[in-house]
């Protein structure tokens, strides 16, 4: 279990620590930026670009996967706040953190890459979903379902079609959108194409 | 340009051609499957996996380039045939063929690796898509926008954000749907959700 996992206070006295942690952090995605991809990808070569040693790396992450699931994992942005009032509000504030996070070109390019080895690591993506890709998509079913007991969408919504359209429909924009930033009223105009389906 | 893309008869007198055609596109295929990639493929490593000397490929195609947009768009299905009377029936055979598509384990992962280049070789993802995913578009395009002159969908339709809807939900279950071969109902599924929300 990493330290992130755990959730365990760092030890005191290494005020270093965080630094080199970024670093490490930094160093893994990079490696996977430039091409090395998964599996290539090695304690040496991080520990070089990082410019710390391979122990430093080895007291923090035991393994090469469980830095890379930790290293995944910082590209997608928290969960944001949601207001818990208007479905369509929190919808849109939902697809804005997946519009953010498109416009991070390493970001979307180490997860490119980290997809098309989904294959030959299916454990450490296993984890990577769980930790990273689950909770957002915990939390888009939440207001979804919210919305079918409040009546503001229709009572026999297929939740989980509805969520494949939401999420469905911001993906294709991220990947076959116009490269740079995606517009900013982007999300709202999804929201709303999808909630005509979905409303009473 | 490629034999393909010219259109051209095929030379007289060489009845070895295709098969030796086919053992190289396959054997592109499966180097770029077993994590090889676009950018380290070579020539003489195609050869050498299909069996033919490197004057074979370079009888056919002039560069790695044209070879890969080949091989590329052998993964694609051919647009399949459109009755042009219901609308319905038009997006569910054109989600069809996407479905079908996904369900070959080798195709997706190509695919995948491929996408996750596509930075590094912009002028070669840019000719795939235009041969391979363009025409589908167009396809895409001409259905919905038949249904808005017909009637069928709304006369306010959003027609790309249609497209989106449509194109996103069926790449969703085929990024994050059970592995294996997506239910057979599925495009049919999808595009009665998409229609509840573009129908008048």
């Amino acid at each position: 279990m990493t330290i992130q996992e755990s959730g365990a206070a760092r030890p005191a006295g290494r005020p270093r620590s965080e630094k080199a942690e970024k670093a490490i952090i930094e160093a893994t995605l990079d490696l996977i930026a430039e091409g090395m991809g998964v599996s290539e990808l090695s304690i040496e070569a991080i520990a070089s670009r990082a410019g710390v040693g391979k122990t430093t790396i080895y007291r923090r992450w035991s393994n090469k996967e469980d830095l890379v699931v930790d290293a995944l994992s910082t590209l997608k942005a928290p969960l944001p706040p949601l207001s818990g009032t208007s479905v369509r509000d929190d919808l849109i504030t939902l697809l804005e953190a997946m519009r953010t996070e498109s416009g991070h070109q390493r970001g979307r390019c180490v997860m490119n890459i980290a997809m098309s080895e989904a294959d030959r690591h299916p454990r450490l993506m296993e984890r990577f979903v769980k930790r990273a890709i689950e909770p957002r998509r915990l939390a888009l079913r939440e207001v979804i379902e919210r919305g079918v007991a409040t009546g503001e969408l229709r009572p026999d919504l297929d939740v989980a079609m509805g969520m494949a359209i939401l999420s469905g429909t911001m993906m294709w924009h991220t990947k076959w959108g116009p490269a740079g930033d995606l517009p900013a009223d982007l999300p709202e105009r999804i929201v709303d194409a999808a909630l005509a389906g979905m409303a009473p």
